[in-house]
């Protein structure tokens, strides 16, 4: 029986998640695999920003994980086309996982880039 | 009380929003009001988008639902600020709703602009 068929109640699914999360504001990517399955499909390119990142809520309905997460962080040169070159921006990303025996198998990313333009323009 | 008050099951919650995506998709205006509250708080202008919005997946962990909707539709003119001039575009919007008293309450929508960008390159 693997974590994935016990039972996987909304409060199980937000506890590996949030596990997850401290593994990244880590940056513990040894720990990483503990988290996500080996095949796991994305996309867009995994977000592996230095900076740190927070829950501002979440909704647990097994096996998905929808999430809206606030980054702060300082991307040397292009990120997401964008010139931010070291600047600090902040910008939600609203983010869907679909778990499979207790770990992240898909994910479906959107970034706000309109709110890291608007701060680039200020 | 109010439907917010009766039971709010993760499933009561998902066919209240099934039932505002069907209002939206009617483009019935003028029952907009049963779903959606008259003080809404939106992180950003809501989608009143001429095109079909179809539900590709939703997270429902009362008060919140999360959904990820697939869009298909051709702006006249400038959507987030880029010219779409008509061209017919798809994209995905990644939206978290909080609900009160069985109504929309608070949206937290993130858009995927890059996606957008994407096929006006092609």
């Amino acid at each position: 029986v693997t974590p994935g068929e016990l039972a996987l109640t909304p409060t199980t699914l937000s506890d590996l998640y949030r596990a997850y999360i401290d593994c990244l504001n880590r940056q513990d990517w040894d720990q990483l695999g503990q988290h996500v399955a080996d095949d796991v499909e994305h996309n867009g390119r995994p977000l592996k920003l230095a900076g740190y990142l927070n829950i501002e809520f979440l909704a647990s309905d097994p096996p998905l994980v929808a999430a809206r997460l606030a980054f702060t962080c300082s991307p040397k040169g292009k990120f997401l086309g964008l010139d931010i070159n070291g600047r600090t921006v902040s910008f939600a990303e609203n983010v869907f996982y679909e778990f499979r025996h207790g770990k992240i198998a898909s994910v479906w990313s959107v970034i706000d880039k309109v709110a890291i333009e608007a701060q680039l323009a200020d």
